[in-house]
């Protein structure tokens, strides 16, 4: 037996008596095994508060268990397997056989979750997904039940905890490559790193806050991402001269008649809450204008946290319905359509950093300058560094929009003063929201 | 007709129709009528959510409607009266009728709130108060739904948002007074602020908080708590100069095997999260080890913030029941008692800053030094300014029992040399917790 398998016994020891209430767990990794032993250590806690005690009837690990014996022995399944398949089908059998489903799998949500909200509002049960979104952070609750009646107007987001440390240590003076190699070496980033700083780990669970906060269906293919591997420790520097926070945002707003999600890094005022999150942190900004803004943050997703987040989310399966609750309309879960749901705008303004290496020519500002006039872009600030061919140009512009500056920047890359391609940020200034 | 009644008149103009979930008001003055408004902008969004559409039956004013008339026609009860009678007597009376009520009486939950727990589930319907604390932060939700399996350590808020402005404008050179007038001026002040800058206010809401996160009974008489009143433009400058936060901070957490609730202002070391919250503002930090922290902030309670907490509790309660929930137990509701309440803990170890104004006499340091040895006290750091008669010493302790620094500072107060009361403040620094 291994490690894990007798790990796995031993969470099993409890067989469900009168009164429990059964859990069957699909996956035994980190955050699974983290899971079970919380679930053990808190029973009796989560047995006063919901008048049944939680006990683990089945584990499926890699290597053992049958899918269709713990969902025959349980009443609700917490689907830790992560990726699509098996897990779509696994969700999609439980909540079609009417248990209660907990995940935290932010790529099947992004993806398909449509179809699990369908299928969880068709059998009457509730599908919950804490974990799936910022780890302990309780974005998604707070998003579908404190903010139910809310109208947002906004969501800024820091959703991926990698990202946010490579920035916090090259804001310290490392380069890209050595703030990513110390990630790894702290155990915050993969060995293969590249959905995390791509921008498109973020982009799922924007996709998903999206969802929730405007009611309207968003796919992970409709979210626009930039990642942080072409940022420059220089970028950092700029930012903190100008006591700027640069940060990998994941936005998620309502503009020009639309919704807009994306994600991208971008300077932040020293004022934006999000701002002064540094490290391997988690936090997410909710506006709105009768409640002017909350910022939720904590550490992201660890497996203890993680853990915790899908216990939370358990407890409130658990709790029964108040005996005065009315039995109308669809029930208690997430995933609630909006009657209105929004159009998606792909191409939005944003205002703009914008870095040149030029050969101090005669004339190359104006030159600049002109490109970015022709396309209607309107220059803030602007300050040369260095002097003749090691010169940089570094510009502010007005909000434009972003299929002007790419066609601007397409056009400027091709002047015959650029020692390099223009590199571009987004910059969300208050005077600009 | 006044404008508050014509204003009450035109929110009561939809009579609740089939399928319409109707709610009875209590209390129409700014938060009330801010509810009413967003209740009426909100509720094809919430009917398109819960399935039913909220409709004002009633509204009682301080002249006019009928408590029970109103609670006749109603399906939840929306507490906004504020104060303890008549409003402790109409929510008990609304509970025992089988009404869901919503309040966001701090005042009544910190003295009556085991009373109206009890009344709550003994009737099955829900008790839902997000509104008495913090404002649109939903800290109650967290604490009651995703954290109800934790094992909490500890909670730190700013849950003052008058206070924490008069400070913040005291630490850009603000005298108490000044900052206080400049509150009132600005509207996060009443004319009569003692609740706020007494401390008391928090420690209601301290009070109510604890009672959630740890399941032991808190009294606002067993919260001990301090104000802002005593603070100098001084204090402000030394956190300034040491990179501190100083803040009026509410602590809930274990000690000594109990639980110490206490008010007070605190210097923060520059990490802590809520060392940076300025302002009008409430933040709330909850530390467990599962969880590491979460910290939740937002503006304090103004009329529509407190109006939007309000209406995420009704929708929570309009939520009908999952098909799939079971019905054994407590009904789902706030207020639960843990299997192991905790002793109160009135006597904790704090670190300690003190400030002295003394005639510089030889020996003085040496003095105040074996005072402070005397009663256990190791002093960290010590600071001299100024010369002669205008010297102050200034010096920070590791931790020590409160009442022993009392005792050592009655007796510090008596030294010939001393030419004022001397100060301390607690110091809540990283490396003591």
């Amino acid at each position: 037996m291994s490690a894990s398998e007798a790990s796995r016994e031993s969470a099993l020891a409890g067989a469900a008596g009168a009164g429990a209430f059964s859990v069957g767990l699909l996956g035994f990794g980190t955050v699974g095994s983290a899971f079970a032993a919380l679930l053990q250590e808190r029973a009796p806690q989560i047995e006063a508060i919901t008048g049944r005690r939680p006990v683990l009837t089945g584990a499926l690990t890699r290597s053992s268990g049958s899918f269709h014996e713990i969902l025959d022995g349980a009443e609700a399944i917490v689907e830790l397997i992560g990726g699509i398949e098996p897990a779509r089908e696994y969700v999609l059998a439980a909540l079609a056989s009417g248990r209660h489903v907990i995940t935290a799998n932010k790529q099947l949500l992004s993806q398909h979750g449509e179809e699990l909200f369908d299928a969880a509002r068709r059998a009457g049960v509730q599908l919950r997904f804490e974990a799936a979104v910022a780890g302990v952070v309780p974005v998604i609750r707070v998003l579908c039940e404190s903010l139910a009646g809310a109208h947002v107007e906004r969501i800024h987001g820091i959703v991926n905890g990698t990202t946010n440390f490579v920035l916090s240590e090259m804001a310290g003076g490392s380069s890209y490559e050595q703030a990513l190699a110390e990630a790894q070496r702290r155990g915050f980033a993969e060995a293969d790193p590249s959905e995390d700083v791509s921008g498109k780990d973020a982009a799922a669970k924007m996709a998903i806050l999206a969802r929730l906060a405007f009611g309207t269906p968003v796919h992970l293919d409709q979210v626009s991402y930039e990642g942080i591997e072409h940022l420059q420790t220089d970028d950092l520097q700029y930012a903190r001269e100008l006591g700027l926070g640069l940060k990998l945002v994941g936005a998620a707003e309502r503009r020009d008649g639309g919704l807009s999600v994306r994600v991208h890094p971008a300077f932040l005022y020293s004022g934006h809450p999000l701002a002064s999150v540094n490290g391997p942190y988690n936090a997410v900004t909710v506006e709105s204008q009768a409640i002017t803004e909350i910022t939720m943050s904590g550490p992201g997703a660890g497996g203890p946290q993680t853990a915790s987040a899908v216990l939370g989310d358990l407890v409130s399966v658990m709790l029964p319905p108040a005996a005065g609750g009315d039995r109308h309309g669809a029930p208690r879960g997430l995933g609630v359509s909006s009657p209105d749901p929004l159009p998606l705008v792909e191409d939005v303004e944003s205002a703009f950093y914008i870095h040149m290496e030029v050969a101090d020519r005669p004339g190359a500002l104006a030159t600049v300058a002109q490109v970015l006039g022709e396309r209607g872009a309107s220059i803030k600030s602007v300050v040369q560094h260095g002097l003749g061919d090691n010169a940089r140009l570094v510009m502010v512009i007005h909000p434009l929009l972003e299929s002007r500056l790419r066609d601007a920047l397409l056009r400027i890359s091709e002047l015959d003063f650029l020692r390099s391609t223009p590199r571009a940020i987004r910059v969300i200034e208050e005077e600009f929201t």
